[in-house]
């Protein structure tokens, strides 16, 4: 029987890894530069945007995973380098050398991200001088002043963090997300860097990392937008001894469990933060046609706006669901439809339930998270989507923050 | 030369159409229940929404569109009758018979229309008695009440007319319509009722109606969400004695313009009267690779929140313009996309244009209403889309008001 704990800290708890952070002035006097480093050669596993325009950084990392390892991972908050032109190009390139030269590593395992604004050309003196502090200030307890680091309307850092054992040696996985605006399922403006201190094969190491980041970072949705920035980074150095993981050891699904509780934990912690979020909500569609049927479902409900605007309200006004629910695209017989508020059910067979009063619905949204769930009684397809609703805050932040 | 001129008035602007309304109590004291009369039998035409769940009295409109003729039309505010069962059915039947009665025509000849909460079930003893009402005060001075009468989040009433000449004999296009929230092009929670006194042939009727839609209110979009109820009908009488209009008519071309002048000038009024709306926004693709591509690019545009919210804090924030685009699945060539806000060109081959100060920028969306245009610079599609920014009062609407 195999153990999986949840323990503190973040991208350092792993052996091996440590961090560092700069204030360089790109945003104003907060932190502002995180360098994530790994004592020995790293394999490396990513995940990015399908935003059809990517930051030159997205560029450059896409470029990085095709040598499948790494070393060090250098982000910047306060400016995303994307609609930067072939000088954005040059100045990722740029942000890898620096780094590569301070951390003594070749520029080839340096990646990069950034997030911020978009189309504002990198302060490179200030950017090359932040990179230099935090590489000269690595350490293991380091992790949670990188997370810090990394946030933008972010109101608190996101660690997360486990361990587990392989073949009866102990392995950690250890994380940090940011992200609260422009949150959207494949990707929107977050940021998450992973570290494990397992042995893992390239190849699955991918796999694995990519079934993790579909069942938590692509379930997630805070306004429907998806950011020219997006990328999930895991590095596996083996410094915990463990042996070799590839999908055909016993305790490969150890290690993705494990993964996945990590990913899962951040990307929680993403809505939790969502822009002006005053409510989770785990938006859940059951017996639909088919899986995808059920996600098109879920996505529209989630990313309603009048839906959201009604959480928001605590006001159980199931009418703006089933409207959504219409227009999803999915297949929907009226007449079969069920909507519940946790255990609450609004509506059965399609109409309003009258053996459940407003009264017990509005004390479900009155909580500060609750469900909602809808079973289409059409067949077995299923999907979850975690998201918030959205408040006067949610306006106020994006009609004052230049993204 | 033909003439179009703007006329004063709305749905009774054309002969032979009288208008009544009454306050039934379905929406507090306001007046809720409007009706429309042909004093003789006149052809129908209409378009509906595409939501895959559509209200009763929806269903019950498209039968009688199967007939291609219409006498009056009822329609009452506060209650959708949406999501209401085979009682909702039955209701609006019953409001179609009582119409009927109380008009002295066929109830085979009676439209019904509905918009306000979803998922209520009728209060038909108010509605009955409403109809009843609005059907005894039939006026040719009527219009404007009319108009009042079927106001949900509305808050001004939305009327236009035109007079235009059909070989040489003098005929009108009047028109109301509602809606201001739950708006989306493919017909959102909005109804519009056009009357005319030209004689038209049915199918002609029919094609000339969608063809306006299309261009009018299918390019507005206030928040992405579509409603269960929209309903476009308009009634040609032919009580202007005008000679019989078909496609092959040599002033058709003329009657088409009318109806899209009506159809347009509603549509904009809607939009202006977007829940909490501050600035009217014109977003225009050009240059695409495909006229679908820009429509594609325009509605992420218009529809996303970051841009919304951004207008909002009259910020020129082209990152989430040049954002939503990348998300949009239209094709994009990052270095050739040029972004202006009216004339003022804030990028110019997918970088900031040094040219245009910040300060420019911000005075163009200083103003009450300006333009975004993007030029793809890919090809020779081209859409337009209206609308509107997303204020802290949308929430608030949204938040206290049960759709």
């Amino acid at each position: 029987m195999e153990s999986l704990a949840r323990i503190e800290g973040g991208i350092t708890a792993p052996k091996g890894f440590t961090a560092g952070s700069a204030s360089a002035g790109i945003k104003g006097k907060k932190p502002d530069v995180a360098v994530v480093f790994s004592e020995t050669q790293a394999a490396l596993a990513g995940t990015f945007t399908t935003n059809r325009v990517q930051a030159a950084c997205v560029k450059l990392c896409r470029e990085r995973l095709g040598t499948g390892r790494a070393r060090a991972i250098v982000v910047n908050s306060g400016n995303a380098n994307a609609w930067t032109g072939p000088q954005g190009i040059q100045d990722a390139r740029q942000m890898a050398d620096v780094a590569a030269d301070a951390l003594g590593v070749d520029a080839g395992d340096v990646c990069v991200c950034s997030t911020g604004t978009i189309g504002v050309p990198m302060p490179m003196d200030k950017v090359e001088s932040g990179i230099r502090t935090a590489a000269g200030a690595l350490s293991p307890e380091a992790g949670a002043d990188a997370a810090r680091a990394i946030m933008t309307t972010d109101t608190v850092p996101k660690e997360a963090a486990v361990e587990t054992t392989i073949a009866g040696t102990p392995v950690r996985i250890g994380g940090m997300a940011k992200g609260s605006g422009m949150i959207e399922p494949n990707m929107a403006t977050m940021l998450a860097f992973l570290t494990t201190d397992a042995c893992v094969e390239q190849g699955a190491l991918q796999a694995c990392l990519s079934g993790a980041v579909d069942r938590s970072f692509n379930r997630i949705t805070v306004d429907g937008d998806q950011s020219t920035n997006d990328t999930v980074l895991l590095l596996a150095n083996g410094a915990a001894g463990s042996e070799m993981l590839t999908p055909d050891h016993a305790d490969w699904p150890v290690f993705e469990q494990a993964v996945c509780e990590v990913t899962l934990d951040l990307a929680l912690k993403i809505v939790k933060d969502g822009e002006g979020a005053t409510k989770f909500v785990t938006v859940t569609v059951t017996g639909a046609a088919s899986d995808e049927d059920a996600q098109k479902a879920a996505r529209a409900i989630a990313n309603s706006l009048l839906v959201k605007t009604s959480w928001f309200g605590e006001d159980p006004n199931w009418g703006r669901v089933v409207d959504a629910l219409g227009y999803a695209g999915a297949q929907v017989a009226e007449e079969r439809v069920d909507v519940c508020y946790d255990n609450a059910c609004a509506v059965k067979h399609g109409v309003a339930n009258a053996e459940v009063s407003t009264k017990e619905l509005e004390a479900v949204l009155k909580q500060d998270a609750f469900s909602v769930t809808v079973d289409l009684h059409l067949g077995q397809g299923t999907d979850t989507v975690y998201t918030c609703d959205c408040s006067y805050d949610y306006v106020k932040i994006n009609a004052e923050y230049t993204t």
